[in-house]
């Protein structure tokens, strides 16, 4: 089967139809698959917040659009009067998460775009097509990662991964979960876990769902079952996404990927993080800079709206954490897989791009 | 404050009233505080299979009672073959679950002591007998347990536990989580983190509702974010429980303890077993001969009734996991605290104890 067909199977979990931007809202599903319309910035930056749309690069995408958004809402005599309405929402746009540099990525590039133009209308156009060309772009990442990745996957062994980071994830397609997806197409048959996930149960809501969809055989566990498994050398290999990788390979990503790969490293099991190239932030040093945002204490003591816990119980809810580079075995982009030393490699590739970028 | 007067906190999840045995329903806790009457070995065997009482001290009392209704069941002309009649209901309760070593043990003793019973009239008394003084024992045991434990926990730093180890999982007091109120007693102050321990919520559900209503401060967590506090540098102790500990150390105990422990080590974090010296199971050489009970996957899928993953994923959920002695830093047990290596030891203490009773 050649991966870049597009198949039956394919989610598309970002459209923009008539003007509007449809996002395929993640807190209802697997229940129930609902079109969240969002036609402000507004929406858009709550849709991020409330996490209707999540994961690293379907978050930029997302952003790009709420960027075209916003270049509708604004207007100006002057270029420079448009462009200065322009930024608070961008700035708005940008801060609605803290961790993912995806968001900060993508609204970067639509400003520059933007201040590139020479009148609102040509910018409100040429938004448009960057959002969509970063839409496009983001599949042919993901399938490039897949296929960087998928020599990782274990054949027949057991391969575990966290969160979702399917195509939901993403503009399509998936990123580590993609390597998974572009393994099984290429024949291999290893046997897939996903983590549950908690407190928002992506795994359980979002990957399982697309592992069914997908005709992927795969078992659901609780998160701190994972350790067991390994123990029982049930897992050869664990795949996880990123949200924002520094640039010594230190990678912050959902809550409890730092436990796993604790795990692993004590379970000598390969270590694998997959990302698109612009997770990684070359502005940050190491993890010890990424800031971990800290999410409300009802997503910990309640589940889908039903009370869970104790009442008057304190709570801490990070959303991410931290896993230094030296538990990850590789970092698998669509420019390659890395190995550590990481720092040199991912600057040259990030030079090389710039001045790529430069000449085109 | 002494820690053996009772006070009003105090809860009691095991009563006998009336000839029929009262559990303080845990599948309905923090929610609703309902007792449920239990008249019948199959009400007593249901309560222990669906984890209406739960916790290896509370299932080995709760086994004892079942012991007693037991007795008043079967009848005979002789006592052998009353003794026969009893055999096949000892052999139900005590494979209600398969994991616990106090549910065979309670059970074993028991029948031993209808054995030395000259007519049913007796044996009916005497379990009646041993069940109330194996609880008032468990309570004894666990304030001790408390008190040897109390030495262990940081006087300002953080504790974690998993699971429910208070009360709730025994007669009165608890084991790891007596540990801790036993410091709280004794006037140190440390900041507790409990896991919520998916899938079954006992953290977040049970633990969290026992520490305020002793008014403990402590936060609830995600039992994946464990990790990213250790190397926050906020926890200096993990305490637990343990539902069978083989003579070697090693130690089964809920789903997710393994992984705490692994992680612990990994941070340089001393992690604690705490449990009655009955859970040490001197037949079992090591954690390699340890059933794990596998429970039913709509334990994972749901939460209290709703589904929350997708439909036609698979499942595998293991109710316990098996951490080897290697990363146990003390097992802490009404007789003292024992650290590695621990066969030696805790043979000793166990032929002690047998003579003891010989003796007596």
């Amino acid at each position: 089967m050649r991966t870049d067909m597009p198949s039956e199977h394919e989610i598309e979990p970002i459209k923009w139809e008539a003007g509007k931007l449809l996002l395929l809202d993640q807190t209802k599903l697997p229940d129930h698959e609902e079109w969240l319309v969002v036609s402000s910035v507004d929406d858009a930056v709550l849709a991020i917040r409330e996490m209707r749309v999540r994961g690293a690069p379907a978050i930029g995408v997302t952003a790009a659009y709420a960027m075209t958004i916003a270049a509708g809402e604004v207007d100006g005599p002057t270029m420079s009067t448009y462009l200065n309405n322009l930024d608070p929402l961008a700035a708005r746009i940008a801060a609605a998460r803290p961790t993912a540099v995806n968001l900060g990525w993508a609204v970067q590039r639509c400003v520059d775009l933007a201040r590139g133009c020479r009148a609102p209308v040509e910018a409100r156009a040429r938004l448009l097509e960057l959002a969509e060309e970063m839409k496009r772009q983001d599949v042919a990442t993901n399938r490039a990662i897949g296929r960087h990745g998928a020599a990782l996957v274990p054949k027949r062994g057991g391969v575990l991964t966290h969160c979702n980071t399917g195509a939901l994830a993403t503009a399509g397609y998936g990123t580590a979960l993609g390597m998974i997806r572009a393994a099984w197409e290429q024949g291999k048959r290893p046997h897939v876990f996903c983590t549950e996930t908690r407190p928002w149960l992506q795994g359980a809501r979002l990957t399982a769902w697309e592992l069914v969809r997908l005709g992927i055989p795969a078992e659901l566990i609780v998160d701190s079952a994972a350790a067991w498994l390994m123990a029982r050398g049930e897992v050869n290999a664990v795949v996880v996404g990123a949200d924002r990788i520094a640039v010594n390979g230190d990678t912050a990503n959902k809550v409890g990927t730092y436990s796993l790969a604790v795990i692993a490293a004590a379970h000598d099991v390969p270590f694998y993080v997959a990302a698109p190239f612009s997770t990684i932030d070359i502005s940050t040093g190491s993890g010890e800079e990424i800031v971990i945002e800290e999410r409300a204490a009802e997503e910990v003591t309640s589940i889908r709206g039903q009370r869970i816990a104790a009442e008057g119980i304190g709570v801490r809810n990070p959303a991410f954490d931290v896993t230094p580079a030296r538990y990850i075995t590789a970092i698998v982009t669509e420019k390659g897989v890395y190995r550590a030393p990481y720092e040199r490699a991912l600057r040259k590739t990030f030079h090389e791009q710039s001045s790529a970028a430069g000449a085109a």
